[in-house]
């Protein structure tokens, strides 16, 4: 099998660091250059703390794309900045996989315009852990059956906001589906306010708080007699990898435009 | 909305007797008549232990299905008796629902024969329990990129046979689409016997067995930093009629044969 | 072994009907007589869904307990009547085992009393579920540890309180030996209402309801690198018969007045 | 406040950096010194990756508990070097907290014998993680009561023995106090081997292996109608500390030997 030739944006983050080790570890991608703020023409083997790759850093995007000969971008950088190298990067006929929340209406458009004219395949994902992606989606089967449902969902006492991200986003993708209904016994009485959680659609959501836990959510479906629940564990952010892994190769199978790693699970 | 007339054939077995529990409380439901061995011409409600429907009892299959007018059959028999009694339902226009993991090879294809020439609908499930068919649909689905995987099954302590049949047909379920592979470390050692569970296909099954657990399954999928687990619970054998309600309501619908809810639940 | 002899107050109750089963199905216990407020004169036997004991039925408790050799007295009936029962039984030398959440300081204390003069052990109480008993007093002695600690408790979609009795009497239980701390980041944030659940004391407590589920909590303690879950799951009113079996035992074994069945479990 | 003087033994280890995080963020810890294999004179804020104390490190134990006045030691070495050090500490004046598994009977009654002699408090802890030794104790006590159970253990897949350590020093706890009894149907049938798992004295254990997990291991108690479960997650290491931290409080509390943990939670 012929490698796939690949460009890192952002190297030293969290993220674009374990994508390094994701293509060390990987037999059929191959590094050919990273793309960074700094650090022009140095080493990825110079850098403290990266996998001791003999490639070249560039900090100017257009250069780097037309340059080298690369298959695919992948892109762990900002908003902004994803924005432009993915452009880049289609016009340079490299297909560009990237992970963000952050891009405008307008920018998705834009570069789905693009894919089309050039018939190249693209790959924004604002998740790219295939559990909790899989999680959502089971989610929303499963609600057309029991419009019961209830979310929990676990963090470390650190996270600021609550219900998390992925809670709201999980009962937004099940509203899509479920027979609307408020749920609970008509009469239900909170004794101490909030025990029935956050109420979201006639759904409830909890979120517990503890020092020790990292990122874990459950899905409940009740029904009469059974139930059926949903849950994900995330231990360690290694776990994006597996998506990014994924939409590396597939973008390179299809020729569209992709929003969304759950379009690429079948 | 005209309610679907219903015949149940084996009303006081006990998933017949919570069949008429399904058709007592859904509104769109009337039960016209009930197929038995024994009783015949009297009403159900004169039957100890069953709901009060003022509804006559037949023995006759040939008889109820000629002279009662009715949409569907819900035949919760046996299987020698549901392949005689499905048959005949489709000869006089009455669409067959039947729970049974019994039929033959050769039964299937002549009942599926027969409703293709009829143009009318036929339901055959070996199981009606919606959430562990949509467990088993998701543990498919999850397999084909978690190739790592653990079942473990839970029941009362006066179950026989370990692994339960679910987590076999789970199994099986998984090794169409999963990557095949050994799991666990190469040089792995059981310390005592048996702790790393029964081995299908390089899976592992777990099954416990206590006093007081009813009957509950969890499938554990493990990739790098996360795990994904999907987990149903069954306490009472009510839940096999939310795929029976589904079953008769789809069973108009669709005017083709159909083997296993899954195949109901898009 | 000699076999306990047991008076039964409240044998048509259902809590009365499976403490009937329990004498029933063990070995070293014997029914003598019940105590009900009608039926006088007529056997258990004779009444319609109680297992067919030759045992006769008393409305008079002055009576049952003068003429009756008997043990033991179990009285499942009500606060009121409980009191007045388990007074007389101890006048009369048999040891009460009652379940209430309903007597008075005052009565308790005249039973204890009377328990004293007396020199036998009665037992009072509130909860005969082993498994809840326990995790109550392993929450209660894990909370010196662990200070930070969340409560999940999950019922059907029947019930109408929230949080669940059992659930605030556990947070109780903790307080009592938890370092006082508000949980969570300081600076949390409910983007929606109620998500981070009940406060009770710095802690909190979420109660899920689904159709389905049956009576379930879960202790969930978080400390650095780890966590420490206790869960009870009740399948069926059948579990406070283990309590019920281990007071009958208990209180014959004790000369003295015991409030609680955790002072039962060493 | 006064704060507790401590020299660390074996601060280059996992466990030993640990110890020096928990020191730097414990307000009434104090390390005065380091005790080491090598680096003798270097200070602790010289060696790469460790906190920046600005402590000296010593290579000769009898110079380090003579010249320093400490109070505690803690050791996190081997059992041949921690015994040595444990020893000459306590003649010292020294008071020794010592995690390992490996000391033979004679070295601890030797050390027990010189505690005594010297009414001076030590430590000798197995496994330091409070959550797992409550765990422990929790599922103890439950089996007088519960005499069915089942371990299911759960680690990462390069572990290489099953059942894990922690599960069957769990089962020889139980066994101290279960009533002796084979659990499961007298006539079930493994129809895959290994199915129900490792027997240990008629108890079962499941052994669970998948990338992604850590260490988890869940203790199921079944009774009539319901079960009760104790579960620990270990997510990382630093979960050791509070158990450290916790035998430092307590040595200088108690004047007597003390091996395990569980001895010091009461």
């Amino acid at each position: 099998m012929e490698k796939t030739k690949i460009i890192l944006a952002g190297p030293r983050g969290k993220m674009g660091s374990e994508a390094l080790r994701l293509i060390q570890h990987t037999e059929h991608f191959e590094l050919v250059a990273c793309l960074d703020r700094k650090y022009a023409g140095m080493k990825v083997k110079d850098l403290e703390g990266l996998p001791p790759f003999d490639v070249e850093i560039f900090t100017n995007p257009q250069e780097v794309f037309q340059h080298m000969h690369a298959d695919v971008l992948i892109d762990l950088t900002s908003p902004e900045v994803g924005y432009t190298h993915a452009k880049l990067a289609l016009e340079n006929g490299i297909r560009p996989v990237v992970g963000t929340t952050g891009f405008t209406v307008e920018q998705l458009e834009e570069l789905e315009q693009l894919s089309k004219e050039k018939g190249l395949g693209v790959v924004i994902a604002p998740n790219f852990a295939v559990g909790a992606v899989l999680m959502m989606q089971f989610a929303k089967w499963a609600a057309k059956y029991f419009p019961d449902v209830e979310i929990i969902e676990k963090h470390h006492d650190q996270k600021l906001d609550a219900p998390s991200g992925t809670a709201v986003k999980t009962a937004e993708l099940i509203k899509e589906v479920r027979e609307q209904k408020v749920q609970g016994h008509p009469n239900e009485k909170e004794t101490i306010d909030g025990a029935r959680g956050a109420n979201f659609d006639g759904m409830r959501i909890h979120s517990v708080r503890l020092p020790g836990l990292i990122a874990h959510q459950e899905v409940i479906f009740g029904g009469t007699g059974e139930s059926l629940t949903i849950k994900h564990d995330s231990y360690h952010r290694q776990s994006f990898m597996n998506g990014v892994k994924l939409a590396v190769e597939q973008v390179q199978k299809v020729n569209a435009f992709v929003y969304g790693l759950e379009n690429l699970l079948e």
